[in-house]
């Protein structure tokens, strides 16, 4: 239960990311959008999965994702994540699993 | 893919933030236990498990729950979330699904 092998801790982490995205208001507040960045830099952090830790970490450091800019909008903000997880994947060899925007933004 | 159900989203949570705590240095550094701390404040915020969203911020709001002072080492960390788990899981009238520290800490 404590120990998921890894293709179950990314099938988690990215169920919980995406629903975050999901939750997050349409047009946050400010606090709200600062609360989304500390979260997502701290995750990028500590973010246990061991196979795609580094490439989310450099994915998210480029400039072109930076994501003050992405959570000024639950709209961009879930179009990030869904790219993130995209890039990432395909950076580990997958693709069957990538994200695709199937929910209503 | 997307929008999971509770059950599905109450799991994915539980495995990522116990996976987290095992992949927890067992003496982290300061800026580490900083880091830890401001993660799980921020994602006792924006948590999208509505069903148990209040019962986790309300038990981190205990001051016995303080989670300063259990970020200090693995051990403690760990023990900290599984209580935690344990908690709010018979808050929401679950039980079977209780975390049981099975991991080696």
């Amino acid at each position: 239960e404590c120990l998921p092998d890894v293709e179950r801790l990314k099938r988690s982490s990215w169920t919980l990311l995406h629903t975050i995205t999901t939750a997050y208001p349409t047009e946050p507040m400010p606090t709200q959008q600062e609360e989304m960045k500390t979260f997502m830099r701290m995750f990028s952090k500590i973010n246990p999965c061991w196979c795609c830790v580094e490439d989310f970490r450099a994915w998210m450091s480029r400039p072109e994702n930076n994501v003050s800019k992405y959570v000024q909008r639950r709209k961009t903000f879930g179009k990030w994540l869904c790219d993130a997880h995209n890039d990432v994947v395909e950076n580990i060899g997958g693709g069957s699993d990538a994200c695709v925007l199937r929910i209503s933004i």
